[in-house]
C-alpha cells in the first residue's frame, strides 16, 4: 500500500499544516516526509488527506484456491511461484484449523487442507498463463483440488470464505478473544518460519489457525484465549514472543502490518538495534518536542 | 527504483553505524529511515550497504522504436498506455532534435521525428500481447515506422542510439556543455508540459533538445551552451526556471531523479512550502547537529 501513497497533507505538533509529496509518480526534491509519516501511527503529525495513485481495473480477474497436504508445501509453493516473477494480484493462506472453523461457520463444505486463496490480475491471456503456471508449480507441491472463479459474484463468495475466517475462529470457543499475531520474513524463509511456528503452536496446546498474507511474507496466527484465564494469556504472549524472536532471527520484522503501537514497544531495539531507534527518537523529539502526537506509542521517548 | 531498497547501513554524524530496514518485503515497525535516508544525498548520514529487493529475468524481452508526428502525441499515447495499465518496462521520448543528433554521431539513418523508445517484459504471450496493445494505441495518436528487436544484440543496439543522445548532443555545437533539466509531473499533464516546454525553447533561440522517461511523467532538456557566452547561460537559467514553475504548477516537482544539491535548493519553498521545508531542517538538525554531513546541499541550513 505504502508505495502507492504520492502524497499527504499533515497537521504537524505545532499546529500547522504541511503538505508532501507531488502528484507526480516519482522526485528526488529533498526528504521523504511522506514515507516518514506513513506508519508513523500519529506520533509525528496527524494525516488528514492522502494522494494515492490509482490502477485502472484489469481486463480479467480470476480467484482461485488450491489445497496442499500441509502448510510448508503450501508455503514452498508460494516461494517459487513468487520467485518465478508470476504477478500474483493475491495469494493468501488459510490453515487447515481455520477451513475446519469456516466450514462449520459459514456452512461451506471446503476440504479442510492448508490451502491457499489466490486472484490474478491482467489481460485475458495474461490470466490464462498465470493461471496455468500457478497449476503446475503446485502440483509439484502435492496441490489438489484446484478451482476458480472469474465471474465476480463466484469470486466473492471464494473470498468471503477468507474473509469470514477471524469470525468463524471466535466461533469454534464462544466467549473467547483473537489475540493476533503479525509477523514478516524475506520470502525465502517463508515455509521455515510458518513450519517452525506452527509446531511451536501444536506444542502450546493454544488453539491458533494460522492465516496470512504469504506473497509478502507475512503471517498471522490468531490465537483465541479465554478472557478470564490468566495462564491461557501468559501462554499466549509467550508463543507471540517466540514468534517475533523467530522472524528477527530470519531477517523479518516483528509487524508486517499492524504497527508498534504499545505491545511491541519491547521488540523494537532488538529489530532495528539502539542506533536507528535513537535516531527514531531524535526525529521524534525535532518533530514533537513536547510529545504531544499519539505519546507512549511507537518510540519509548 | 527507491521501492526496491529494502535496508541500509548508514554511518550517521556521530560516527556511529546504523541499520535499517530488514530483509523482509513489508513491515511496520516505526519510522521508515529507509526511505528518509534514500535520496537525502548523504545531508542525514553516509550509505555503506543497501539491499535490494531482486527481480528475476522474465522469459521475454522485447524492445521497440516508433515515431511520432510531433511530442504532443508521443505523449499523449504516453499517456493513454500508462492509465490503460500496460505494464511497460521502459518508455522513453527521444525528440526529432535528439534524433537528428544522433544519426549524425552515431551514422545511423533513423526517421528525424518525435520517438518513442519501449521495452516491454513478461511471458512470451503477455509481450506479444502488450505489443500489439501498444501498436493499436500509439497508431490513434498517427504512429508510424514501428520497429521492434527481440534479440540481445538488437535491444542493444535499438537502445544505444537512446543512449548515444548526450554525446550526440554535444557533438552539434563543439565546445558546448550540457546543462541538464529534470522535472517530473502527474502522467495526465505529460502532453501539456512536454508542449509548451517545446514552445518555450523553440522561443528561446537556444538548442535544447527532449527526452525523458515519459513512463514516469519525467523528461528532460538538455541545454547545449557556449561556456564562454555568460547571456546564453543567463537564458539557460531562465528557461530552467519556467521549466521548474511550469512542472510546479501542474502539480509536479522540480526534479524528478537528479536531486536538488545547491541548485535547486532554491525551489525548495516553493515546492514544498514553508512548514514541510522546516520539518525536513529539524530532522537534517536532529540527525546532524553540527551539520557536519554534506553541509550546504538539500537543506538551507
Amino acid at each position: 500500500m505504502r508505495e502507492n501513497v504520492l502524497g499527504l497533507s499533515v497537521v504537524t505538533a505545532s499546529g500547522e499544516i504541511i503538505s508532501t509529496g507531488t502528484r507526480a509518480r516519482k522526485s528526488s526534491a529533498g526528504y521523504d516526509l511522506t514515507h516518514l509519516f506513513v506508519g508513523s501511527e500519529g506520533t509525528l503529525g496527524i494525516i488528514t488527506e492522502i494522494s494515492l495513485r490509482l490502477h485502472g481495473l484489469t481486463e480479467a480477474i480470476s480467484a482461485a484456491m488450491v489445497n496442499f497436504p500441509d502448510v510448508q508445501s503450501a508455503a514452498e509453493a508460494t516461494i517459487q511461484v513468487i520467485q518465478m516473477g508470476i504477478p500474483m494480484a493475491r495469494i493468501e493462506i488459510v490453515d487447515s484449523a481455520y477451513m475446519k472453523a469456516i466450514n462449520a461457520y459459514s456452512k461451506t463444505s471446503y476440504p479442510e487442507l492448508d490451502t491457499l486463496f489466490l486472484e490474478f490480475h491482467g489481460t485475458r491471456a495474461g490470466v490464462a498463463e498465470q493461471v496455468q503456471m500457478f497449476d503446475e508449480i503446485s502440483q509439484d507441491f502435492g496441490a489438489t483440488g484446484f478451482q476458480w472463479a472469474e465471474q465476480e459474484e463466484d469470486r466473492n463468495q471464494l473470498w468471503r470464505a477468507r474473509h469470514d475466517a477471524y469470525y468463524a475462529g471466535l466461533a469454534v470457543h464462544p466467549g473467547y478473544r483473537g489475540y493476533v499475531t503479525d509477523v514478516c520474513v524475506p520470502i525465502s524463509r517463508l515455509a521455515d518460519c510458518i513450519t517452525q511456528t506452527q509446531a511451536d503452536i501444536t506444542a502450546s496446546g493454544l488453539y491458533a489457525p494460522v492465516i496470512g498474507h504469504v506473497g509478502d511474507g507475512n503471517f498471522h496466527a490468531t490465537i483465541f484465549i479465554d478472557p478470564d484465564d490468566d495462564a491461557m494469556f501468559e501462554k499466549a504472549l509467550e508463543l507471540d514472543k517466540r514468534m517475533v524472536q523467530r522472524a528477527l532471527d530470519m531477517g523479518g520484522t516483528c509487524t508486517g502490518e499492524h504497527g508498534i503501537g504499545m505491545g511491541k514497544l519491547k521488540h523494537m531495539r532488538n529489530e532495528h538495534g539502539d542506533g536507528a531507534v535513537d535516531a527514531m527518537k531524535a526525529i521524534k523529539t525535532a518533530l514533537d518536542p513536547q510529545n504531544i502526537m499519539n505519546p507512549g506509542k511507537v518510540i519509548d521517548c
